[in-house]
């Protein structure tokens, strides 16, 4: 196959990380024999010195002549201080809603070789494996009235019918796909917004009789990721909730350095990203750990590409090179075998 | 002192756990020589089930003619799917707006004894002590427009100026008695109502420059509670963040049943309450752990009613009591000594 990739490292541990993904991919063309096409552009803090946005033209026109978009991280302190439209995370932002990425899908799935590292009893978070499925274009994000001034401050939580279907939708066939079981996260005993997501989901589940649907509260849900993440298959919910307990799900099993997300919407277009940060405290020092970066690359043949022995592959490789004991040193337990992060790319690419 | 306490007992075991606080008070009074009035009343389902509402007039009038509130807990399968307006959780909704309790006040204590049944691994729990003051009337849960039809929803996230600087000063307050640490949470790369949020804190902050402040994106508090909470000395947030990060908040160390609350406003009138809900699959059976229900009169007794020594008296009690060994049937782990509701309050009392 032949496919274009747009490629935005952005900040930090950024470039670092999304170069390896890269090679891996390379290897991956080499050895599947497909051709992958590269549109490097700015996100983030780099597009902001380089262009004066977090987004610019140039960026936005290089996805949209693209079949998917992997991208490294942005921020850091060096732009915290910026004006709004000038800070990083407003590229992120920017580019979600202009691609209508409205489906945010991010696996927590426990690795055996980094439970060490689990804040976590290792009984409790052994064998987690749940996917987050997070509304990414509506909601608090983008709701209007949005301002405030000396006084009083307003922000809206506006939710339609068909947003709330197509995320629904995903998220069932999400659990069809797995083991079957949908968590469904609002605040329906406060909130109108979540009174009509209930009533969504209730109606979409006649779709799927093969999936077993429950509403948790957010305030529950907050709690059981910690009690019994075990419980969790997948989990849907709105995008400030999702914000909430993705991240918090991310930390749960120890292994947010090997998190990788997706960004999609049902066409298969995707923007697919690590889910750590940008890390600007160990950028440029040769130890990021590339398999975050590495595993969203794998996600991208999957989904946005249909590619699935080659994204297995990768994962079984990234899987392997820490079974091995290898890690890279941002990783606080693991084997103890530590590593550059170019050598733990090698290892990778010797392993597919 | 002579003090009038409202007791409100509610639904499932909120009426066993109030009993054992009210048991504990009696014998406090009669020890330090003060007088307490009772003025029982119903709220919650078991006030929809006699009056017709969550939060009848005369339970108002009760709380009105006293200086304090004590609550049980409320809720339970019976009034799930009762309409809104008849559903329990709508009376703590209501009193909590009509008497303007804007405080929402959570400590969070590592029990030593109890630290095995936390799901975080013992070094990360240990001496876990922070308070989580969540501002408890504003934002998404009163805001208006707050709608939703067949074809869309609206929740309104607003806040005055005066709202946010009365939770702050709370929280400052609350900082500089303690270590002096303030973790304010928002969503100031999102929300226009973090930022007033972030500006107040900023301002407020040069009159309590005993206190050092950090300000923490929700995501990243909800990825610390986890990874890190002994870092945490007071946090503040608004109500919505509040609700998550305090619940979550309420597992990491493993005595949820421990657990206090209070809400209050400035003048030093509040409502006191266990943090654990109405458990109703345990309602009845005299095995529910009354500790939680006494931690929050010794609140009330500190808070609302400046008598320190009988607060103290009550939780070194109880602490006694779990030191021994001794624990009611619904903690999962404890000495080895399990005892009914009724024993355990008999303990406590032998203990003051
Ligand atoms: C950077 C920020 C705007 C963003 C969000 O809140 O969505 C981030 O936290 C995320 O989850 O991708
Ligand atoms: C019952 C519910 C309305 C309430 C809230 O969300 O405030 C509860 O979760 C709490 O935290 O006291």
């Amino acid at each position: 196959m032949e496919k274009t990739i747009a490629v935005l490292p952005g900040d930090g541990i950024g470039p670092e990380v999304t170069e390896a993904a890269v090679k891996v991919l390379k290897s991956i063309a080499m050895r599947y024999g497909h051709t992958f096409h590269w549109n490097f552009a700015a996100i983030g803090g780099a597009a902001v010195d380089e262009f004066g946005s977090p987004l610019p033209k140039e960026t936005v026109e290089a996805c949209e002549a693209s079949d998917a978009i992997l991208l490294g991280a942005v921020g850091g302190p060096k732009w915290d201080n910026n004006p709004a439209e000038q800070r990083p995370e407003k590229g992120l932002l920017n580019i979600r809603k202009h691609f209508d990425l409205f489906a945010n899908v991010r696996p927590v799935k426990a690795v055996p070789a980094l439970l060490g590292s689990s804040p976590l009893k290792e009984e409790i978070a052994r064998e987690v494996d749940m996917v987050i499925v997070r509304e990414l274009t509506g909601g608090l994000y983008f709701g209007e009235p949005k301002r405030h001034n000396e006084n009083s401050a307003v922000d809206t939580l506006v939710y339609t019918r068909v947003e709330i279907e197509r995320i629904v939708d995903q998220a069932f066939e999400m659990a069809r796909s797995r083991r079957g079981k949908l968590a469904s996260v609002d605040k329906a005993n406060v909130l109108e917004s979540s009174k009509l997501w209930r009533k969504v989901v209730e109606e979409r589940k006649a779709g799927y009789p093969d999936v077993e649907v429950e509403h948790m509260l957010v305030d529950s849900a907050a709690m059981k990721l910690i009690t019994n993440p075990r419980a969790f298959d997948v989990v849907v919910t709105e995008n400030m909730f999702g914000d909430i307990l993705s991240d918090e799900a991310s930390v749960i099993t120890g292994s947010l350095g090997m998190l990788p997300s997706a960004s999609i919407r049902s066409d298969g277009f995707g923007l697919y990203e690590p889910v750590h940060g940008s890390a600007p405290d160990i950028a440029g020092q040769n130890k990021a750990n590339p398999s975050a970066a590495m595993l969203s690359a794998a996600m991208m043949l999957r989904q946005s590409f249909g590619m699935d022995s080659e994204a297995s592959a990768i994962e079984e490789a990234v899987m392997s090179v820490l079974d091995d004991g290898y890690c890279t040193g941002d990783l606080s337990a693991c084997g103890n075998k530590v590593i550059s992060t170019e050598r733990f790319v090698e290892k990778v690419i010797e392993e597919l």
